[in-house]
């Protein structure tokens, strides 16, 4: 068994005034499904604990659920418990998950080994245009993928792609080369991009932004074909780089040449 | 195995400016315990999610853990993960812990049956001088309880024995009479109540103040003999009354008088 727990916070997490309450709600178990395909267990139960505002409290939580019962039944999650409160402060939603793990143990971050290819499903960066609300955990495709093929390490990515690679590749002890052509750019990036909202291209946005909840996963190189050549996945998979020896980040040019890359994504700043 | 969780809030489960961020670390585990030691759960691993201010938020966190794991290590408790946030709102604490049951089961609030007796651990009334944070959840207890006799049902008083008191028979679908002379009122109540901060007699506190953490349990009253006739008990227990068919709760004076009295305790209020 697993467990896992992320806390969203009004104003950080989400801003109330962009977002409905169901969705906020859906999110707040979204993302635990989300770690718990990263460990590629299966989903069994939920616990929901709250702070509501006082005032308006009360509608506030039953359009929090009405958003996470859906999709707690669409994967099968009991919820069991929590602690609901009331204060002045703005909403705070803690959701703790956990889930049962196959024969094969749960797929950890410290597997990944020099050589190995780094996979990742979907395609990334501008989840803020929306993904970040109505993306589908990646549970299923976990699950799956667990079971056919012997995934070596495995992280979910919530933080932006090059944090989460930088922190799968460290637990392993290794670094990880990217083959920046090939990392795939979701069309929300594209669009924020043209936008020019700021100077980030494309491949910056999908490098970078946080909340793409897809699987960031390291395989052995045979087996890397393996996956890539089964017909009908149920999610696109892509070969971006492969893990090394050298410990840090690489970016492998489309002209050949490489750079060392510092991990860039979404940090809690604490002074 | 079972799960519990529970989250405190800067300015209604504490104030920061009156107590050290240590104290509510360890108390932010210790609630825990307790609902574990009220489900007769062994306690095995915590989860700590924090939303911590993000000026001076690292200190907090440091001294929050300085109070934590102490307590975790005097019960054998892993902390296993966790969420760490920082934002420019009031700290909300988050624990979630896991405990595993023996053979026979966990202790639940519905087994009660009318005729059991009302057993409670302690003395009540008045934690807001200081037990509120110092206590000692009463896992051991209720173990060793749990092991040597047929429980029926328990639950922690968290929120007032009166308030507790109505849910165990709520859920156990009787009512329960409390003889009022023998509620073991501790030091603490009778300290308030001869401070006269309001017209709270000693009893009342005892009755309704939140943040016992003492255990309320039903047993068969030829349990409840055998348990009163231990010597040398853990920590001293009193039988305070008896659970009846009618629901509600009843209070038997000393006179012999009995009368209806309402659930006082701690509510979180939501418009």
């Amino acid at each position: 068994m697993v467990v896992t727990t992320d806390m969203l916070m009004e104003g950080v997490d989400f801003q109330s005034q962009a977002v409905t309450w169901q969705r906020i709600g859906r999110k707040s178990l979204a993302v635990n499904l989300s770690d718990l395909a990263a460990m590629a267990a299966e989903p069994v139960a939920a616990f929901i604990s709250l702070a509501l505002p006082r005032s308006g409290g009360r509608r506030i939580a039953e359009e929090l659920y009405e958003g996470l019962l859906p999709l707690a039944n669409e994967f099968g999650v009991g919820v069991a418990g929590g602690d609901t409160n009331s204060w002045d402060g703005p909403l705070v939603v803690c959701v703790t998950a956990t889930g049962y793990v196959n024969p094969r143990g749960p797929l950890l971050r410290s597997g990944a080994r020099p050589g190995d290819d780094i996979l990742v499903t979907g395609s990334l960066g501008g989840s803020i245009l929306g993904r970040q609300f109505d993306f589908c955990p990646r549970v299923r495709e976990a699950l799956w993928l667990h079971q056919q093929f012997n995934l070596r390490a495995g992280i979910d990515i919530s933080d932006g792609l090059l944090l989460d690679l930088s922190r799968l590749a460290e637990a392993s002890g290794c670094g990880a080369e990217v083959e920046l052509a090939h990392v795939p750019v979701s069309p929300d990036a594209e669009r924020l991009a043209a936008a020019r909202a700021d100077n980030a291209t494309a491949l910056d946005h999908a490098l970078s932004d946080g909340e793409d909840f897809e699987l960031l996963f390291a395989v052995s190189p045979e087996e890397s074909r393996r996956i890539l050549a089964t017909p009908s996945l149920p999610v696109p998979i892509t070969r971006i780089g492969r893990f090394v020896e050298q410990p840090g980040l690489w970016a492998l040019r489309p002209d050949g040449i490489r750079d060392r890359m510092s991990p860039r994504g979404y940090e809690h700043v604490l002074t």
